[in-house]
C-alpha cells in the first residue's frame, strides 16, 4: 500500500524551474570534481523526526498528521517501516538511520523488545534487497525511558549500565546485520542534573568502559562500521559529559579510544555549545576525527535543540568546504537529524522540509567547491602563513630552534609589519560568489 | 591633500566582474520600482566608526593605522574632516552621521568644547557646500565622559542632567545648522548598573522630562528633524531603559512622548535583546514607530556588541523587506554603525568593509522587491488569515461580537481543520530567489 | 481515602532543628511588621506541576511516580482533587491554582469538556467548604491542544478564536464559583514561529479585542478578580508577544488596557528574557502593575524554561523586597510555578521541593524586613539622589525649568564631583545581613 | 609615603560588628580542619585591575581616580609599586599576581622594556624583603600590543612568535627571581577572529611548540613554578584555543603537555563558557590538573568579562568545596582577578571590593567544610553509588566483565528500581547549613 499517495517522485527540475514539488539545486547525477553529488553529500533520513515524531513540545500535544495513525504496537511499526521506504523511494535518498526504540516498540521485558527488534529488522533487510537504500547508522536510545532517569552507561545503577549495555550489544548485532556504515553513540542522558549528588569521576571511568566493551564486542562479530560519538553539551541533562568535539577529544585520549572512535557532528548542538557549526567540523578534521554529521540547524537566539531542516546557505557552504577538505565523510554521511516545525504537520511538509535540506546541501556543496577551485580562502592563507616557510618561521616549525634563539632575533627585530585580515572583504568576496553560482 | 591616494572612486562593475575594489551590486542609479537605489537606501557613514575609531578593544590597544593619526587635537579634527569627506566623495554615499565628541574634542569647559564644536561645524558645513553629502542625523555622545559615569539625563546628579541638556541643546542646533534629517538619542548610559543604588522610578521620569524638554527646545528653533530613540537592552549598562523596541514604545506612550518620537534599530543591539533585526524593524513598522536603521551586525555567538558591517543577505533581505512595507525610511536612512574589524586595520579596509555592506543592502533591496512583486509571503499571509474576512472573523476584526457570540459559535464546531504553516517550504523559496537573482 | 500515607503534616521546627520534613524558617504565625507571613506570602500550590506533571521533557517518557497513577479519565481527575486537598492540608498552603484542564479532562466536544469540568467544580467547592484552602488564580489552557497549533487568540483562524474565547469564558465563570482572587492569562501560542507567515498587526489587533471581550464579560457577570497577564519572551513560540513586563505595557496601553490589567511574573521567564527577576517586579511596581507571582526559578545557563522550586535567598530576598516597596501582592500571591526535577519523581520529593521553596521565600521576607528597617538600601538612594531636592534638581523636577536655563547652569559649573556607586560595599553589607539573620 | 593615607589596617571584626571597613568572616589566624586560613585561602591581588586599570570600557573613558594618577612613565610604575605593597600590607594579603606590562610601560624597543622590567622587578624585591608578600605567579600580555593583533604564540607571523617567546622568556626568569609559585599563560589572542583566514593547525601545532619551548626553558634555568593554562572561550577572540578546561586538556594531551601543565580557573570565564565555576573545578580535579584559581564572578545575564568581585556565597561554597577536595591548591592560590565597578572610583572601593571577596571566601571555606565534615553531600554520593560496590557493578568497575555477560544480567533483572535524586532536599539543606553557620 501507498501512504504518500498525493506525493510522486521527487525530480530535479533545476534552479528557476515552477514546479512546486522538485529539486532546484541538488542533482544527484551531477559531478563535482569527478564525483556524483549524492555520492558526496550522501543523504541520511532519521527516522525519529519523520517517521516516529508527533511534534508535540513541552507546552503540547502532537500536531503531526500522518497517515499511518491509525496503527498501534507492532503494525504501527510494520507500518512505519512500509512508509519509510515508500519515502526513501520517493525523495530519492540513499541512506537512512534509527535508533532501536524508533523501529520497534519496547516490550514488556528486554526478551521481548528484542523479539520485537528482530522482526521488524528482518523486515527491513527483506526492504534493503529490492531498494538502494542503505543504513547510515543505527544507534540505542537509552535516554527516553525512566529507568536512564540518571543515566545509562553513566547511571549510579549498575542494573541500569547493564541494561544499556545489552541495548547496545543488540544495537551492533542490528547495525552489522543491515550493514551500516556507522554506529553512533548519543548520550542523552550521560551527564549530570547537578554536581550535587554526582560522582562524575566514576560516571566517566565508567563511559570509558562502556566504550572499550562496545569496541570489544564489534570486533568480536566482525562488525567494522566506524565507532562515532556526538556531542552536545546540555538538554536533556544540564551537562552533558560529550560536551563537544573538543571535550569528547579530550575524553577518548584519556581513556585510550581516540583511534578507535570519531566524532557525529550536529550543527544545532555546536550552536548550543557556543560554537559555530564549521568549528566543529573544523576541529575534528584537523585532528582526524570528522566521522558523520547530523544536517540540521538552530535558531541562534533560542536555547533549546530546534532541530530545523538546514536552509542557511553560508552555513551549508562552510560545512561542505569543510567536508571537501576532509576528503569526504568515509563512512559518514549527512543524516538529517531534523523535524519539521510544529505548524508543519502535513505529511507533504516532510517532503518540502527534506528538499528544502538538500538542495542548500546541494548548493552549498557546489559554492564549496568552486571556492576551492579557485583558491579563494586557500590562497589568502597560504599567503597570510608564510613567514613559516622560511627563516626563523621554519625553524619553528620545524623544532630547530628555543627560547633563546627566539629571543636574539626578537631582540634584532624592528616594528614588526603586519597585513590587514581582511575579513570584510572576504566575506563580501564569498557573497559575490554565491549569488552569482547559478547566473 | 589627500587622504586615500591609493583609491579610486568606486564604481559600480556589476555581479561577477574582476576588480577588486568595486560595487558588484549597488548601482546608485538603477531603479527599482521606479526609485532609484540610491534614494531609498539613503546610505550614511557613521563618523565614529570610520574617522574616530582607533580599534582598541578591552584587551588591547588601537591597531587602525590612519593617515591622519600624525595629528593631535583640532588639527586631527579638522584632517578627519577632510579625510571624511574625500571618504564620502570616493565611495559615493549621500549622508553622514555623527556624535558631538566625534568631529571636535571636548575643551576644558563647555565653553571651549562649544568653541571647538562651532569652528568644526563651520568647515564641515562649508564643505557641503561643495558636496552632495547630506547630515542623515546627529547627535550627543553622553555616555563617554566619566561625568556621565551614573547616567546622563537618568543621573543621580542634578548638574550631569544639566550638563547633559546643555549638549542635547548644542546638538539640536548643530543638527539645524547642517540639515539634519533626524535626531538620535542613544542612551548609553540611561539605565542601570544595579538596583540596589537606583531609583528607577525617579530616572525614567527624569528621561522622560529631558525628551519633552529637547522636543521643545527643537521646536522653538525651528528644528523639525525626527527625533529618534535607539534601543540597546545592555553595554555599557547592566540594564539600559531603551531596552528594546517595544519597551521603547511603553516608554514613551507612558509619558506622552510617542507622536514625536520614532526608533533608530541597530541589528546587533535586535540580537543582544534577543530580537531577529527584523522582528523589530516589523514591530516598530505595525506601529507606525519605524524611523531609521543603523545597519550593521552582530555576532550570533558573542555576547557583546560587535558592530559588524552588515553582509548576511538574509538579513539584509528582511530588514529591506519591512522597510518597503513602511514606504521607506521617510527622513532616516541606513547609517553604517559598523566597524572593519581588529585586524582589518589598513585604511582600505574601511572601503572593502563599505563595499560589503552597501553590496549588501543593495541586494536585500531588490530580492525584498521581487518577493513583494511576486507576492511570495503576502498571497501566503492573505490566504492564511482569510478567516478575517467573512462570518465570526469579520464580527470579531469589526468589534461586534462578544465572548457569549464566540462561544455559541464554539459550540457549534466541529473538529477545526488548520493549514499547515509551510515554513520549509517558505525559506526554500526564499533560497531560490536569492541564487537565481543575477542569472 | 490517603494518598500521601507516609507524609505527616508539615510543622515549623525552626532552624537547626534535625527533623528530615519541616519548616525551619517558614512559620506561618510569625508576624512581619505587624502581619502574618502567611498572609504576606501568600503561598499557592500549581496543580499542573504538583497533580498533573509527569516529568517527562523532550527526550524522554514521565517518570514520576504518583499514588493517582492507577486511575484514568474522570476517576483520575477525581484522585486528583482528593490527593490535592490532602497535599495542601498536609504542607499548609492557603491557595492553589490551575489550568482549565489540569483539572478535568477535555471530552470529545466543548460541550462534554464543559460538563466535566463542572463535575470537577463542584467537587472541588465541595472541597473548600471544609477547608481554608482558596482559589488564587484560575486560567484557561489554550496552548496545548493541536487545534492551538497557530496560536489562540492570536490565531489565523477565527474558528479558533471562537474556541478559546468560550474556554476563557468558561474560565471566568469557573473562577467566579470557586471565589478566584485573580484571573491569569499566559500567552503560550500567542506570538510567532516566523514573521514569513505571520500577520502580527491583526494578531496583536485581536489579542487586544479578547481582553476586551474578557473584561466585559467578568464584569457582567460580576467577576471582580485581578486580571494578569503573565509575560514570557519565548518557548513555546519563537517570540511571544508578551515578551516580559515592559512590551505587555507596551501593548497594554496600545489597546487601552493598562487600568485592567496587572502582570504575573515568573522568576524563570524573567531570566529568559534578559532581565533579573526583581528587575521585571521592579518595572511592574513602579508603574502599578504587579499584581501576582509565579514564585520559581531558572538555571542560568540553560536556555529553555526549568521551572524549578525557588532555593536562592539572594533571589527571594530581592523579589520580597519588591514585594514590601509594593505594599503586598493585593489580589495576589506567591504561587510555586515550580515542578520537581525529573529525577525527584517521589512523591515524597513534591514536599521537600514545596518547603525548600517555602523556606526560601520567608527568608527572603524576613531579610528584605531587616533590610528596610535598617534602611541599608533606602537611605543610600534617598542619599544619592540628594540633589533634585534642592535647586537645579529640584526644578527639573518639578517641571519648572528647560533646556536653555540648564545650558546656563551648565556653563556655570566646574568640574562635577560624584560619589561611588559602592556597589561591592552594598553587596557585603547584605551578605553580612544574611549570615547573621538567625544568629 | 603613603598613596591610602585614610585607610588603617584592615582588622578582623567579627560577624554583626559594626565597623564599616572590617573583615566579618576573613579571620587569617581562624583554624579549619587545623590550617590557617590563611593559608587555605592563599589570596593574591591582581596588579592589573587594582594598579593599572582605570575603569574603562568601549563606551567610554576611566573613571579611576587613584592617588598615583598624576605620575607617568617610570615613576608611575614605582608609585604603583609603593602603593601596591601599602595596600597588600593594609588589607593583609599574602599574595600579589602580574602580567610584564602592569609593572613596568614597554619601552621603544624590546631592549628598553627589559631595562624598565629589570629596574621595578629590583624595586619589587627589596620590597618584598621587609614584607611576607610573595609572588603567587606572573605571566606576559601578549595581547594588547598592535602587534599581537593576529595572535601571539599562534600568530601568522613568526616574528611575533619570536616576540612573544621572548618575553615569556623574561616571564620566567622574572618568576624565578621574585620566587613565583606558579608561572600562567592567558591566550588572550591566541584563538580565531575568523576561521576564513585562518590555519588552526599551525596555529595549535605551534602552541604546542611555544608551551614545550616555554618548559624546556623553565628547565633548564631551574625555575621550578607550576605553569597554568588559564580557559576562556572568547573575547577578545571570537574563539580561543584554551576554550575551556576540558578543551584544554584535549590540547594538552595531544601535544604530551599534560604532566607538566595544570588549569588556572577563572569563575568568569566558565560562566562565558556555559558552566558553573564549580563545573570547571571539578573537571579539573578528577583529572588531577586544578591548579589555581582566579577568583571572581560573572554576571549571568550579560555576556562578556564582567570581572566582579566574588561575593554569592553559593558559588564561594562550591568553589571552596572542590578546592578542600583537592587537598588544596598547592602552588596556586586565589588571586582576585576582579575589577571594581567603573562606579566604584574610589581608591577606598577597592579595599571594600577585596574584603567583599575574601569574607566571601572565608565563608565559602567554613561552610564547605562543614559540608564536608557532616558528609551532606558525600554520604549521599556513596550510598547513590553503591550498587558498584559489588555484583555486577564491581565487576564493571573492575573490568572483569562484558557486553555478553551484562546482557545476561540484564535479561535476568525485573523492573528497575531507583532512589531520588533529591535534589531540592539537598538545596534546602544547603541553604539550612548557610544560614545557620553563624548563629
Amino acid at each position: 500500500m501507498a501512504y504518500f499517495n498525493n506525493i510522486e517522485k521527487i525530480n530535479y527540475e533545476g534552479p528557476g524551474s515552477n514546479k512546486d514539488m522538485a529539486f532546484k539545486f541538488y542533482n544527484p547525477e551531477e559531478t563535482i570534481n569527478g564525483k556524483r553529488m549524492e555520492d558526496i553529500l550522501k543523504f541520511g533520513v532519521a527516522y525519529w523526526h519523520t517517521f516516529t515524531e508527533d511534534l508535540s513540545d513541552p507546552f503540547g500535544a502532537g500536531t503531526a498528521q500522518r497517515p499511518w495513525d491509525k496503527y498501534s504496537g507492532m503494525d504501527l511499526a510494520k507500518a512505519r517501516v512500509e512508509a519509510a521506504f515508500e519515502f526513501y523511494d520517493k525523495l530519492g535518498v540513499p541512506y537512512f538511520c534509527f535508533h532501536d526504540v524508533d523501529i520497534a516498540p519496547e516490550g514488556d521485558s528486554l526478551k521481548e523488545t528484542y523479539k520485537n527488534l528482530d522482526e521488524i529488522v528482518a523486515m527491513i533487510k527483506d526492504y534493503q534487497k529490492t531498494s538502494n537504500v542503505k543504513l547510515l547508522w543505527n544507534t540505542a536510545n537509552n535516554f527516553s525511558h525512566p529507568r536512564f532517569v540518571h543515566g545509562a552507561a553513566s547511571s549510579n545503577s549498575a542494573d541500569v549500565f547493564a541494561y544499556a549495555a545489552a541495548k547496545v550489544k543488540k544495537g551492533l548485532e542490528i547495525g552489522k546485520e543491515l550493514g551500516g556504515e556507522s554506529y553512533v553513540f548519543w548520550g542523552g542522558r550521560e551527564g549530570y542534573e547537578t554536581l550535587l549528588n554526582t560522582d562524575m569521576k566514576l560516571e566517566m571511568d565508567n563511559l570509558g568502559r562502556f566504550f572499550h566493551m562496545a569496541k570489544d564486542y564489534a570486533r568480536e562479530i566482525g562488525f567494522d562500521a566506524q565507532f562515532l560519538i556526538e556531542p552536545k553539551p546540555k538538554e536533556p541533562t544540564s551537562h552533558q559529559y560529550d560536551f563537544d568535539v573538543a571535550s569528547g577529544y579530550a575524553f577518548l585520549q584519556n581513556y585510550g579510544l581516540e583511534k578507535d572512535f570519531k566524532f557525529n557532528i550536529e550543527a544545532n548542538h555546536a550552536t548550543l555549545a557556543g560554537h559555530t557549526f564549521e568549528h566543529e567540523l573544523h576541529y575534528a578534521r584537523i585532528h582526524d576525527m570528522l566521522g558523520s554529521v547530523d544536517a540540521n540547524q538552530g535558531h541562534p537566539l533560542l536555547g533549546w535543540d530546534t532541530d530545523e531542516f538546514p536552509t542557511d546557505i553560508y552555513s551549508t557552504t562552510l560545512a561542505m568546504y569543510e567536508i571537501l577538505k576532509n576528503g569526504g565523510l568515509g563512512k559518514g554521511g549527512l543524516n538529517f537529524d531534523a523535524k519539521v516545525r510544529r505548524g508543519s504537520f502535513k505529511a507533504e511538509d516532510l517532503f518540502h522540509a527534506h528538499i528544502a535540506g538538500m538542495d542548500s546541501f546541494a548548493v552549498g556543496l557546489k559554492l564549496a567547491q568552486r571556492l576551492l577551485d579557485d583558491g579563494v580562502i586557500e590562497d589568502l592563507i597560504s599567503e597570510r602563513y608564510d613567514s613559516f616557510n622560511q627563516g626563523i618561521g621554519k625553524e619553528i616549525v620545524e623544532g630547530t630552534t628555543d627560547f633563546k634563539k627566539l629571543e636574539a632575533h626578537a631582540l634584532g627585530l624592528g616594528e614588526i609589519n603586519l597585513e590587514s585580515g581582511s575579513l570584510e572583504k572576504i566575506k563580501a568576496k564569498i557573497n559575490q560568489y554565491m549569488l552569482t553560482m547559478y547566473k
